[in-house]
């Protein structure tokens, strides 16, 4: 299969099962809303050594949220739902609550899960938070030096997936580098997924634990390093000097198709892109399988 | 006293004694060296509930660095050196080795602590990665699916202080913001410190401690919030309904007293700022005293 | 009538027709499409000095435009078609073919109006342009140093209207500026429209003419100025001291009414806003009136 | 001769004689600073079409101008100051004392040549301007809607440099791309020089006239086009797919070498580049050669 004149392996993606709390904040600006979102899903890359994975779903006007604001939808995510009330709550109360202008609401008010994040939240007010009705949401409010913070009472959670992805196989760094930049730009505009790691690219794919070292959980995917290809460990196809992977994690199957694809067709546009193939471990890792040529079939 | 007719209160911050490792991010561009620092610095606001305190203290252009690429510097700050180890070690490795195209570089090579995370960072690399001098220092080189990843063997760290700050008192919330980010742009430019809230600014200035609940280490300092003025709890000037802190940390005394000026005339700059104040609680919380009108007299 | 406690005067936005043309950047990544359009509509704030009107309407993913590739509507507006054409060809001439990896599309294909902007490019390949079917459209390949540009051979173009507007009254300048740039980029999520000053914001709203200088088409709208209260000369509300013009030119009379709504709903929801009003000459100016309170009853 | 692997040829960049004005934008922030200023400099890369040639020097810190508030640092050019007069007049016009809160400041105080733009912005007053000492500049204060305009009555003007240049050919459009926007980074922290094409950026570089259509000014530098292999018109190094041209106009020699300098040695990082050469016409365009290898040597 091609695209563009990329070809696309024949391979699948596989995530596994992960505990997803979505939250809306909304500030007095996008950039606002913004910089709230950037710290609060900050260190959350992987589960493997960061307390969550964490990132940025998108954007949305003002006239799409509760309080007339612009906004930002974020995904906190995590192995289980005792961890994931943990993180939300220290995320939500040391990012979001210290964030100029913000407040929260509940992104997923019709999940069974729902966490009391804003009530706790609400303990900061020292006696003084009180609960009432803010554009129609429960909510508790807690006087602060700026002002006051609205937080809706319950903040909802699912379960999720993480681990979708796919690999942008490239001629040089910045041609794997741009293609990823523009996968990522689009998937940022589809609704229900994030892509977790530094401006949502992963330089170092990685493979789970490792042939040399117990004590580690993962180690680079070595077969995709370019640099290792003298002893026949990269089996990458020539040419291939920069490899990318998107990791996006989601609440559901159909958002992680959905952005899959548009992240493929989007970065196949770019010159100098090879091949698209995507990371998997034989069925070790995760019951989730996202198989290239039926998503873009 | 009074810059640009804005009245400085005679009064002090309070800091307290912090550990500080400072790392040096370059990047392809600084526009990816700037993803890598966000990432890293990331739900990094308080030691309360994040797991470290973090921020960004400056871009660096690429003529300043050792491998001649654009750079930014940020700080990790924990309260124990032990614990800062393992801080460095995590975000390090999650969220700058996994980051398109950075290498990290020693910050404080002159300092006396030094934690080796470049050689445990080479684990990743399975028996692949090497020693090799790099750009003058001491590396580990590191085979990614990007290609190698390099990483100066140590990273350098020093008893530092956090909690440098001032309260900006404004006539809303639009004015005091407006300061808050001009006083942050202007801090970014230092050498230094970092603001390691979101977007340099606290929405939610606090006490040590809780009058009403005993699980809380710090609630809202209600004495400074706008809405709470009908009982007389709060006691700020009339005219004041938003105030906003910058908190800044910092590798030595020089250097926040040198942010805390640059940031206070640069919010003195902005119409509708009434008073500038700080956040003191009578050397309960540290040994560390700026006194504004001493600073900027 | 209020919104948000923010008062809207009874009154009404002048228009004047303008002939509006309509293109389609694409680009390899959102970031060059903007730039390009950034410097396209660059010195092109009011016809009265300026060679042009000009601005960026919206970006729009990549899945919707003809090659796949992420793209920003720009609108360039003139008094006559003759002056349009001419505006039209030097700013994609100079501005568009020579920014990076750009291409550019009919953004009013169905226009009875069209210009044959794209044939003409293609005299800069100095006879190794060539016509070809791109993605659909007619279209000119002109060799470049960075590769290949694609221009369609045809731009639309429409009689639009040119100075729909609102006022934003606030308490000081960060308040009315922070609700100007929340009511742009509320604005710039809309598709038929551009705000064509700087930001999108404007600082001198103006009135037609001089009352002391005939040499000047347009003074400063003194009776908004809030520094000239001494002598009665301002007449705005007590309070304000800061008035910031939001200037809205569109294809169409529905979509200038769909962005001032817009945009006037978000500016009240920022604090500190007082009143919003509107600019009009008493018909002198031009035959589009833009009443508020029809616009937002 | 190679830097970083990179290839550079043994051959000179062809600027000419323009003149330069240089003006000092400061604003309430850095981001408004820099939209005025994005606004003034638009349709402004080449006098071949613009009305005249303009970019974005570089960005000051608060505490390096006159009035205390974040700067930045534009030049305006054009081919005599006749019309460079009239150009200037027009951009500080219609783009800054439109944008908000601005104020401007002369760049060059100490040139022979000073034009009274400040002053005849005040006209815009409509007889309500006054002269008044401001940050110990001679100015003119004009009330406007948003509060008071501050203009420096003169700003200063120079017999500089415009086309100095560096072609940077790449193994693919990404990868030149990249380079470009490292090296533009690097000049835009250089005095004394702006990159007047969009992003700093040319996609287009051209040569004087044209083989074929006896209007044309300037048409493509075929020699350098790579579709243009087959019949050998091309003559770029094999492998070389995609070549991006920097131009710097500057206030003088010496900033133009250093920018130059800078801009190259930045490009040399990135992965993809082969070869680094320069524009030049034979001494038809202008007097001023810059030789690479003089330069970097």
């Amino acid at each position: 299969m091609e695209i563009n004149g990329v070809q696309i392996e024949d391979t699948y993606a596989e995530g596994f099962p992960i505990k997803v709390a979505r939250v809306l904040i909304t500030a007095i600006s996008q950039r606002w809303a913004m910089e709230a979102a950037r710290e609060a899903t900050g260190f959350g890359t992987s589960v493997i050594m960061c307390p969550a994975e964490a990132g940025i779903e998108c954007t949305v006007p003002a006239n799409e949220t509760p309080d007339g604001r612009p906004g930002v939808y974020i995904q906190i995510c995590n192995m289980g739902y005792s961890k994931l009330e943990g993180s939300l709550l220290a995320r939500m109360g040391q990012c979001v609550l210290t964030a100029p202008t913000t407040a929260i609401f509940n992104g997923l008010p019709e999940a069974e899960k729902q966490f009391d994040t804003g009530f706790k939240l609400g303990f900061f007010g020292d006696g003084y938070q009180c609960d009432l009705d803010y554009c129609g949401r429960k909510a508790c409010r807690i006087p602060l030096m700026e002002g006051d913070f609205m937080a809706e009472h319950t903040i909802g959670a699912v379960d999720g997936i993480a681990g979708g992805n796919f690999y942008i196989e490239g001629q040089n760094q910045a041609a794997s580098l741009t293609a990823a930049e523009v996968a990522v730009d689009e998937i940022r505009r589809q609704r229900g997924t994030i892509t977790p790691f530094p401006g949502g690219v992963v330089a170092s794919g990685s493979k789970v634990g490792s042939e040399k070292y117990k004590f580690m959980k993962a180690t680079s995917n070595l077969n995709f390093c370019p640099s290792l290809r003298e002893d026949g460990t990269c089996t990458l196809p020539a040419g291939v000097t920069s490899v990318y992977e998107i990791v996006i994690n989601g609440i559901d199957r159909a958002s992680i198709e959905n952005s899959m694809r548009a992240g493929i067709k989007a970065a196949c546009t770019v010159p100098g892109i090879l091949r698209i193939s995507a990371g998997n471990f034989g069925g070790k890792l995760g019951p989730h399988h996202f198989h290239l040529h039926e998503l873009l079939g």
